[in-house]
């Protein structure tokens, strides 16, 4: 199935500004963009990002390759997403910043009945989806996850929720970093091990930056 | 499978004393407990419950029965469930403040490979486990989650990590109330929107109590 992935290349993460600098914004985003491309292939899919830019160039100290298709689209998330899905169904869209990401966890995705497979976020967001009816259209915002319910009752699409907790985890916020250092898989989980490590605060798991050498 | 649900009957959700009175801690945790319960006993699970203190009587306006034994355990969480294990394996372990908690999702943890089936909660705890190994021990604290996989290595079991937001979020505080609203689907989300709804705060899903009549 074809899947694309949005991704913010232009101001990455900025409710992460309180524990990561621009520059680590961005190659933090980058490491969560490529874990989510690679478990999209991994998972049999056909990966795509839609990017609001041109992706920079990654680090030459610790290059990280994007090994899908990359094009431009600066239009509103909400837009991207609509044309993705006019251009034809079946499609899946999997948000960029899912950092615990497994092949098994998106496999589950790509795999799921009804004529739409949907993944809702913490906090009510929609975390990715598959749809095979082409009237579908998204709406993203605050809660979307039970407008896109509605919206898929209103075009008698049938939905089935994909229960994972690896894919209802987009990292956008500091306790979100607790989840990645305690359960990723990938170069995100990696990158951030290098530079974070779990500390107990106020009784729970927080993250601190480690100490420099 | 046996599946123990340990309850505190004393003190609930300490840390939903911002949102809720002290009986209705006590009316919305016993209601959870009832979801838990009865997933299990529809997951085809044998539930059986061990409390801190025996349960309060029903609220009469509202009865909510608890359709499995009851025992009181009013020693610490670890020797509670420790002294299950060594009463005899298989056994799982579901805590009672799963409010999103589903048939099918009990199901996948009855149901998942190895010697270990874990569900680690949002922030590092474990919601939930099987064994069917005599020699596995918990030990419950912050970031619990991490030493039992330790313990598992080191009694050479095997484990599979159960990939479900519904059995990964337990309900502790304010922000988890949101999910509940969103996604239960049992008595608890029944007894949450009674009460509450959803409000967007500062741009976020939040949770206020509904205007009085």
């Amino acid at each position: 199935m074809r899947v694309v992935v949005p991704f913010d290349a232009a101001t990455p993460k900025t409710r992460l500004d309180d524990v990561l600098s621009v520059p680590e914004r961005h190659a933090f985003s980058r490491a969560m963009l490529v874990d989510v491309v690679d478990a999209v292939a991994a998972a049999g899919g056909e990966p795509s990002v839609v990017a609001t830019a041109p992706l920079s160039d990654p680090d030459p100290a610790d290059p990280v390759d994007v090994d899908a298709p990359v094009t431009v689209d600066d239009r509103p998330l909400t837009a991207c997403v609509n044309a993705q899905i006019e251009a034809g169904v079946p499609v899946a869209v999997v948000m960029a910043d899912l950092g615990l990401v497994t092949p098994a966890a998106v496999r589950r995705l790509l795999s799921a009945p009804g004529d739409l497979a949907i993944v809702p976020g913490r906090g009510g967001g929609t975390n990715a989806f598959s749809t095979s009816h082409p009237a579908f259209r998204v709406d993203y915002h605050d809660g979307s996850y039970l407008d896109h319910l509605r919206r898929a009752r209103s075009i008698g699409a049938s939905v089935s929720e994909v229960d994972s907790a690896r894919l209802s985890t987009d990292v956008d916020e500091r306790a979100d970093l607790v989840e990645v250092l305690l359960r990723g898989e990938g170069r995100a989980a990696a990158w951030l091990r290098d530079r974070f490590e779990l500390a107990v605060e106020g009784g729970r798991l927080g993250v601190r930056r480690r100490d420099a050498d």
